[in-house]
């Protein structure tokens, strides 16, 4: 029984965060867990509030699922704060996390920072090290490198950086290019793959990166290896794109149950 | 494209709390939101801490949703405190939530307390009378009542008492009654409807009352009757039970997937 837990940040809109995990979980049928960092208060158009929650009760959380379900794969999204990050990094030593997805979460579509300057430092410098997946898009890359990213051989240059701060793979997203295909890059460490999609002409793109890193978390509590889960992530997350039907006034999210719900509900 | 608005407490190992609600909306077809009010350090054995969520930080929750999405239906769950209580009834009347199902959480299954008593008081006093449907189980209609129910005329008798109360319609759930079959009651003020269905023998019981709640917002917001959202619900409920497989070492989910999954992963 294959299961994956997420320490994430809470939208109250059920787009992204938690919610967008719980719903990936659910569709790619792995039992998901949750440990809370943060509450946004957030919908499609936007971020209105945030309410941290202290450190301790992050790791008291993940220690309560650790003391009876251990998951198969965890995966971290937003963590607000150095002393949360910590917290995460403390307690993947000490429960020994399998198979860690690092969505390196930073600022929201909206513009809201999602994690603190010396959150940023903590991250790269304690949790990266522990990642068996890390998962920048080219913004996020470029702030944890501390220069601008693009050509393609930046991007090259970037995975290579990041891999070397210690994460096993490196995932850097091509979204934020432009041109008609998205094209994402797997670097390990001694070999790049590619993997490119139709870029979707959608306004439904709440969720994306939070949904694509619990994909790659979901495949892998599966037992599939890292090139594979990451492949089939991308598929799972271009459908989800492509069939996304309109919810709320801004960027609505993507549609996680395209398979059993079809078009619609 | 219906959708639910579930104000609840977050269970960390992913069975009760948001997380079932979630999982219900996954698995019935609408699409889920969610307006947290407290963390739980939690997993299938008991409640290990609970963080509350500030009163003002819920309902900041639930305007960012009903600023962007209403939703079709309104569940609330774990409310944790009076001020929580009294923010999510003020919220309802400024929003006039649709089809309202409050699931009357006062205590955990290992015996932690998930409502305070001036919550109870301020939930039969400001919540009730907003309910389309609410939900107490054999216990919480006690402490609703402040009187014991033993026989099948005094849960009639308790059913019409809270109904005064101010809701539209109560469910009475059966499920902590002896014997082979699990009735719930269904008073809407003039008549009463039975529900049965056989006892199913399991260990896996966490999040019943969540998930059945659930399922009638869902049910509700897919335009079924009161009547008919109680039936579909209470099928949904004890297919999940009798499917359930064991997570955990404690009482393990009820299996919220059993259309889609089948008997696993």
């Amino acid at each position: 029984m294959p299961s994956v837990l997420t320490i994430a940040g809470s939208d109250s809109s059920g787009g992204a965060g938690i919610q967008a995990d719980l719903k990936t979980y659910a569709a790619l049928a792995v039992y998901g867990m949750s440990a809370i960092t943060a509450l946004t208060a957030q919908n499609t158009m936007g971020v209105t509030g945030v309410h941290e929650v202290p450190a301790e009760f992050v790791a008291a959380q993940i220690d309560a699922v650790f003391a009876d379900i251990v998951p198969d794969a965890v995966k971290t999204g937003m963590l607000a704060n150095a002393a949360i990050v910590q917290a995460v990094a403390g307690k993947a030593r000490q429960h020994a996390f399998q198979k860690l997805v690092v969505d390196t979460v930073m600022v929201s579509k909206s513009g809201i920072r999602l994690l603190s300057d010396d959150g940023v430092g903590a991250m790269r410098e304690l949790l990266l090290p522990l990642a068996e997946v890390v998962t920048p898009n080219l913004p996020e890359a470029e702030i944890l490198l501390e220069r601008k990213i693009e050509s393609r051989e930046d991007i090259r240059d970037a995975a290579r950086a990041i891999q070397a701060m210690g994460a096993r793979h490196v995932v850097i997203k091509g979204g934020h290019q432009k041109g008609d295909t998205a094209v994402d890059v797997l670097f390990d460490g001694r070999e790049f793959r590619e993997y490119s999609a139709p870029r979707i002409e959608t306004a439904s793109t709440h969720g994306t990166g939070c949904t694509f890193a619990s994909a790659i978390a979901a495949f892998l509590a599966r037992g599939e290896s890292v090139p594979a889960a990451v492949g089939h992530a991308k598929d799972y997350v271009t459908e989800a794109l492509r069939r996304a039907y309109p919810i709320g006034h801004g960027h609505g999210p993507v549609h996680h149950f395209w398979r059993w719900w079809g078009e619609g509900p």
